[in-house]
């Protein structure tokens, strides 16, 4: 269960505000990068934890900490689409928020939402669930998050390039410090579970006896003749793993053609896919006079 | 540029078709963990490769052996959808592909793509672009990429306890396997850069010292009261990147209530949101008798 | 800012497990009618929330309990996908939840997220942001939010036939009962603002005299001749908003044929569309013997 | 069944072509809060009707209209479009539409469509059939509709402020008009239905005793300590529907951390999470001595 | 503008309702080959159409038949939805509609519409306005236009062996009549414009100097080596629009490794990138001692 | 299975980069007349292919063609986004890259990409799968692949218009000239298979006695009273498949207003639907008195 207090995980203040900036945020709340995303996935990952609780009370507990940046980064959209203080006046065009948000920024944040933030991304495209990575998987899960948050910081690294708002600078300064704590947080668990020898290949409760084992630690190159394979940590030496070593083999094919069986007439493919020719129809009434 | 053989990677056989199994192949095809997402992935991020030439070499390369897992996969769906063999004939209703994928397997397999596979997951979901994580930064690609092929993994090993068909493992056992090895490749790679400490925090090119660093390292723990913060590895300890210490502090807000302007006349509140109070409106003609 | 405790804010049990029931619940999770979606919806509303404070707070309050229903609900779908109870161990094939997962259930529960919960609906299409309203008119999220109550009970309800396990029917109880009292909620911030006259037109902030007056109560019938009128309190008295007179007139065009211009040269349509013409082109060397 | 006679409902005239305003026009065309949206809801919602024929009626002569509006808007798209008059010739750059579409206009206006409109949003997302709420709830779904004609006519007077056209300016008088008249005649079936006692809750038709009446008028308030709970008529007097009494509780959890069972082999965890520890693993050959 | 008169083009009966049928009928609703896809799709040509008026008249009048052909399919899907007659009482959990819409047919018809149709497929997938395809060229519109008709008469044919029903079958007979008129409709258009030469390529209004002539009629075989390369009717003779010869050549690159230049030190890729190394990082404090 | 060598199929030079050109690029990557959509289309057309093997030949060389100009127009935005030459240098904020992809680009190829290229369109909308047509049908298949090459042509033709870079005017031409071949390619597989007769009606292997003949080859109009209905080659003549003769008949309906049942109680339709009048409901405790 949650609750709030309505104040904000770290102030959030916009001194000149900029409707193209207030776009661009979006990124970073709705975005494949954004801080929805990490909600869900935190979350998520936390509701379906079975194992050691305290992985579940540390998702529950992250998960919980992005919702307050949600709402920061909404709180800076909105700022961002007020009116401008009276020494920019003058410039209307570029300080009426309005136009600005029509004009190079989002227009949606005016027309949809009334200069606020949306649940989509920078190109106004909506935040889907399907980002929501949950695979009950442990250490798959971790990966996952030092995604999110490796992807997040460089997402928040461009931002901050893009702005001179001394209140956006700071609020992003501290957003970037969060991404390095957590990506520490998903790697530390990483470690805890023994790093690649106690988790790799993911999933590691998986008999390897089962896989293929000459293929496992085998890099297919498959460059044309004349093409050189790229050679590197992945061609040789021992495995991350511990259990196999490295080669590098060019790619060819261990099976055929395939062969598939003919339409199933239910499946109404033309007549001349069903005899087994490529010529002419023999269908009645049908001549090869047309076209 | 391309080349194509028209054989298969590795065989693709079905002794018995199960239209059942047909369906949930599309998750490896079409799903956020499958093939065509690996194969787009690895492809735009080589295509857009900045920096050493090996890396875009090696992500054309596996790029392209990928296509060619979806080949396999699209040729096993459609090979699951034919007439089954003479002596399971009898159970007509189960062993007749097309009332298979109506009840049970996924009707679209027939009446969209007439007893084949499509470029959707095992709910019929069609693809995303959205899933092609390519950001310019190899550090977090790496990730991404491990991400894909843990959770790919996952699923070809939960793929495999589904079905008896001897052919269907053996493919599935080929696939495991090199989800194995690029696993491996993708964490190589970090090594080759360094590991944690040659790479964290993603990205290792924003200069550290413009983050908050006070927080880097924190572990923010938003329990309410009485609540006990999880702890672990990500607690204590020198942090894994090399450059600080993990801490715990309970979380609580650095900021205050955020204050936003008044509506805007443009945005067109409700007259009442304008007026700044939350009672009956002063609008001529209103009363509130209504209602 | 946003804090947890662990706990449920109501208890989730569940006697008998039912994967089948599992893939229903999703619709209440991740569906349009789900909890994601108002949880969104709510503290969108409150993150752009201009004018009076305590619309703010109220929607932060209630966006918060409805995170709390996400969890709910995501736990009671891993239960239902759990190990049933030795007294139904028999019926093996229907009572191993994976079977179950992959026959009637939602494959991607076990395929993607290991017997979990996902971010989708009950087709396991994922979740879309396009379902945040959040407009800045108060009056129009008020409807928004009633609406969103009024599908989710309705949806609830029918979950509350689906299934006979106590502890299930028990939680939606608990949830059919809080849709009751947001539905309330909502619609007492309307009674606030003075009910239909004191917000309608939606929004009561345009000028009405700039709207066109004479269709502003008209219920137009474009039913061909023939086609009986539909008639009732939307075609006479007095309209909800006390401001003009309900008629009702047969629906006809007030406008003529739209004339667009001829296509730009340079937007490529055919030649034969930019000559004006519809028979044989006159591009050189086009005959019209083919075909 | 349906008829046209190619005459627009309302005369739609562009004095001076601006493809900005073509762009920010496909919000009103295939935007949440757009005309495809209402006409395919109101038609779905027909299309189901169970009970009254007249709902049934007025639904399909509403959704009729509705068509009609789309073509408004597609032909103002197009008139946007094309070349601006001798006037204005100088201002080249502006001028030319294929210009104005790529910079700060749709580019897919142009790119996709050749210089007309498309069926998506003022960000060229596409509409999205999730939208057409139609729940089989007549309440429900005048609910639904009000929020549609009410976010509509929200969009159609922020779009009025975005054009000095006179022609726009008065297409848009005449739908904000209709959103008007839409508004008032959803809200009508629920007088005719008997108001808030004759249809709350949200079904009516379940029965109340079933649902946890102890917290069917209780507003949650879920702040922490010290954070003043929100007040208003949702917290004291009447509920609307007749049927309790409104009171305010802070938010505590009726319920207990949920305890999942342990991980099923076959969904493939890690190793490390069915052994139910948290620290090192103790699968064969794996040492901490890695990462 | 648009009008209607409540009756159905063709009667719809069902004898003996079917929820599984049901389920199959959303793809020729809301699915890619469906009846929104095209009312959309005809009516978007016509409201663009620029040139011969008779073209946008004809796309007009077929768009507005299509509307009823979605009114005739979501009345089936509701009457599939109906109890069933007494004569298959007994089979309870089959013939009770909402068991049915459950298990194996698409539970949102029961849980979302309450036993009626929705705007998507038959995997519940919502429709999409980005398949409503509009050139504003009138050949390729019409060859899209051919698509959407012949997979929607295939998807018919598919649909007419998965039903029994008499009424069923009676109401696909005529619309696999309406689909094969509407696909000669088509082609019409394409002989009135001079068939292939009239045609082709498409645009036919782009100078055709301006393309490089000599790959125009070239089929490129990127088979390799010893990969045969498929041959037929156009790989020799004339080429379908008069203008040249068809020809087969091997594929092979025409140019070099594309050369990118190095990462932007603002887009925050890794430092080693920016090295232009693949080796170790010389990041200071950085060691390779890690991983 | 799949080979790649490095190289570019055709020279890919930018001259002048501009970020704006690159955002347009995306439409022929990502978009639904792109380069990924058709690669995905051959390639899963020949994947199910059935019957004769020269077309799944044939398809899939075509579709490992089209994999190379994904590659080619990936590179091309790439270039596109790096920085501009010194002798631009003075217009800093035109050609800083950051600053265009931001400013009229799309800012997702600078904030998620790094300065490449995305798997989505020029609005930022991903790539669907739901657009790779694959139906089992031959022909059907050829129309929906000359589809996607004529709008391919369509655009390309399109972007020409919007470039001066030398190298960029070059690319496209070589694309164009790879559109009108396959063009051809497609419809010399129908006049290989007889043309309009040997194919229509698609499919031409369901027995066309069994549809409704009456209604095959008649152009209905259903335009209202008084408007003229479009006559053309489709009103009159002998069909294209030799079957019929055209006739032009006015719409009208052949069905009756439809009768659905009434709602299922365990529907939730509100108690007035179910009672069967429109007037006010006899719920108990409700009365007409509220609103």
């Amino acid at each position: 269960m949650f609750y709030y207090d309505g104040k904000l995980q770290y102030p959030v203040r916009v001194e000149t505000p900029d409707p193209r900036f207030a776009r661009l945020l979006q990124q970073a709340i709705g975005g494949v990068e954004g801080e929805i995303r990490v909600t869900l996935q935190y979350l998520f990952q936390a509701f379906g934890a079975r194992g050691p609780k305290k992985y579940r009370d540390m998702l529950l507990a992250t998960g919980t900490e992005e919702i307050g940046h949600v709402e920061m980064l909404a709180t800076a959209v909105a700022l961002n689409l007020q009116g401008s203080p009276a020494s920019v006046q003058e410039e209307v065009a570029q300080s009426n928020p309005i136009v600005g948000a029509v004009m190079g920024g989002d227009p949606r944040q005016y027309l949809s939402a009334g200069l606020a933030a949306l649940a989509s991304d920078a190109n106004g495209v909506p935040f889907s669930g399907s980002h929501v990575y949950a695979s009950g998987n442990l250490a798959a899960d971790m990966y996952a998050n030092v995604t999110a948050e490796a992807t997040g910081r460089v997402l928040a690294c461009r931002l901050f390039t893009l702005t001179d708002d001394p209140g956006m600078k700071d609020m992003l300064r501290f957003l970037i410090a969060r991404d390095t704590m957590h990506q520490q947080q998903w790697l530390a668990v990483i470690e805890e579970l023994g790093g690649h020898q106690g988790t790799l290949p993911i999933p590691n409760s998986f008999p390897v006896e089962e896989e293929l084992r000459e293929v496992s630690y085998t890099y297919f190159a498959p460059g044309t003749q004349g093409t050189e394979p790229p050679q590197g940590r992945w061609t040789q030496g021992p495995s991350l793993d511990g259990l196999g070593q490295f080669k590098l083999e060019p790619a060819r094919p261990f099976g055929e053609e395939p062969v598939l069986g003919p339409p199933d007439p239910l499946a109404f493919a033309e007549i001349q896919q069903m005899m087994g020719a490529g010529g002419q129809g023999t269908r009645p009434g049908a001549t090869s006079s047309d076209d």
